[in-house]
């Protein structure tokens, strides 16, 4: 698999195009624009990249499904290639939601797994991964001679300037997914393609991330939890990210909150975790949609970050003149519906 | 009332002093520097700027109460004076929650609001506001010379490396709110005091706001909102922010998404609105407890922002070096509590 890093500059030299009052009045909001998108920029997500999780119905007997797509190579492979055991052995079922903790994090697996004693037996073949995995090298060596074209060739200054942020020397999209990385540095043109640089999956919210004990655990993957809240993005760099919810978050970010520490259900609110009745790979659901994502490196993608950056439709007077990579959330859809 | 500007020049300085392996191993979690602080460090909430929404008790027939934090002037005063006279005139007893789009907003008010025929009449004596309010100006006139201090005696290059964030020229904290604004320019000695800013409150997790319809109006504040998600950026100069929840925001971002446009409830979902008993100003509520804030101008707050950009508890390995100003809340808790 090949490196995609698309990040937005294109978007940024739209914005420095003159808007006419006409074009302003007739400006598409983001979703207008990503329904617009033709169907070659949607690629498409195979379904054994996909985790289904089904909770016990609500009070009022309707399905709570919800479904994660999994992070590919090179992010994050050992605990995927767990997560992926640990579904194929139906270790989750029966387990539950344990933790919601408002602006932060919903949380799963086994409700005794602090307990030595009492908790659940993990299946046979779990890999152990190391803290080093929480970041990879973005090194240019693997980028194909065709791959690098002008997305690649970014001027330090866009960098700084448009994709910086508080937490990164960079941020942008690879392979479709959040990615934040160290600073860009000068590339003279004879090292213009071996200049590796350290990346790695950024916090937003709906990304679905690996619970682990005191470093250097890094966590098996059994216990998993997806943001709710403002992006936690202090937790990039020290905790896996895995994948992120794609469809059905409400199941997860409309739950009770948790009012023991951490947003734990205490005692008292024992009978608030949410039952789960299965987890599966995607490609062992039979009833399963198929799903695609609008591919960041599409023209549509760039205009969709410049308007999420530069609102112009008509309910907006002061576009914002820039958005951090977390409210850029890459469009997710069922194949094929507007 | 005397605007102070609070940025985290303090907290980068901590951060460049060398962390021995003690240190590290002892440093507190941002919530223990919180409640580590002593008690001349909060400043207290009058009773007088919280607004109290009771709504009525959940499917197990608990409370729920939302208590909301107003902006003091010179912060969006028109809206905040209307939110005063609906609250006396009990304006929202029997409306409700009528949108609550994942994350994004829970909005409340008449669910017939958008309907001329069956709108609810609004009390007499709302004021017509500017879109001009969105934003005010930070004009160092009115910043009295006893604090003009080194806490505003920013280096550019400390505004531009540490406060600037991909939507403001700065970020930090005025009077206890989130504030972001216009660049800092470079200011001779000479007109050091004599520098307007444009300067605007921001939409971090649950800041409340005013919803509006078309520009130019601005809504009069009978329709509010609160942020359960990642924070908006890009409403900031385009809607009013007239205060925070500081109590009870689970009681709105915990509730059923709506499956209408924008989150609405839809025809099927009615009875999913949540009714309101009732909203009072804090001086109108008898059973209040008192409410206090962690001063952005105390050496507590800077530690705690600090760590907050520096996590250097035990469970983190990688300190992220840096936090927007959403990630920095400011502390607020009951008088006294810890």
């Amino acid at each position: 698999m090949f490196l995609r890093l698309v990040t937005f500059t294109a978007a940024l030299t739209w914005l420095a195009a003159p808007a006419t009052a006409q074009r302003v009045s007739q400006a598409p909001a983001p979703s207008e624009i990503v329904a617009a998108a033709p169907a070659s920029d949607w690629v498409a997500i195979a379904p054994a990249d996909l985790l289904v999780m089904d909770l016990v119905t609500d009070a009022k007997g309707r399905d709570r499904r919800v479904v994660i797509q999994l992070m590919p190579p090179p992010f994050s492979a050992g605990w995927v290639a767990n997560i992926r055991t640990l579904a194929k052995a139906h270790w989750w079922d029966g387990t539950s939601i344990n933790r919601v903790q408002d602006n932060y994090v919903a949380q799963w697996g086994d409700p005794d797994g602090e307990d030595v004693a009492k908790a659940k037996p993990l299946p046979p073949g779990l890999v152990k991964v190391s803290q080093n995995e929480y970041t990879f090298r973005l090194d240019w060596r693997n980028v194909p001679d065709e791959l690098v074209n002008e997305q690649y060739e970014l001027d330090p200054s866009v960098s700084r300037l448009g994709n910086r942020d508080k937490y990164a020397g960079f941020t942008g999209h690879i392979d479709g997914w959040p990615i934040a990385g160290s600073e860009f540095g000068q590339r003279p043109a004879s090292t213009r393609k071996y200049h590796p640089l350290m990346a790695w999956p950024v916090h937003c919210y709906a990304m679905v991330g690996v619970g682990r004990g005191m470093p250097p655990d890094t966590g098996t993957g059994a216990e998993l939890y997806t943001v709710i809240g403002h992006a936690p993005r202090h937790l990039d760099r020290n905790i896996a990210l895995v994948g992120r919810v794609i469809e059905g978050i409400e199941n997860l970010s409309s739950l009770p909150r948790g009012k023991g520490p951490l947003g734990f259900y205490d005692a008292a609110q024992g009978d608030e975790r949410v039952p789960i009745l299965r987890i599966r790979l995607g490609d062992a659901v039979a009833d399963l949609p198929s799903y695609e994502y609008l591919s960041p490196g599409s023209a549509a993608f760039a205009r969709y970050a410049d308007a999420r950056a530069n609102r112009r439709d008509p309910f907006f007077i002061t576009p914002a003149g820039g958005a951090d990579v977390c409210n850029i959330p890459v469009p997710v859809r069922r194949h094929g519906t507007p």
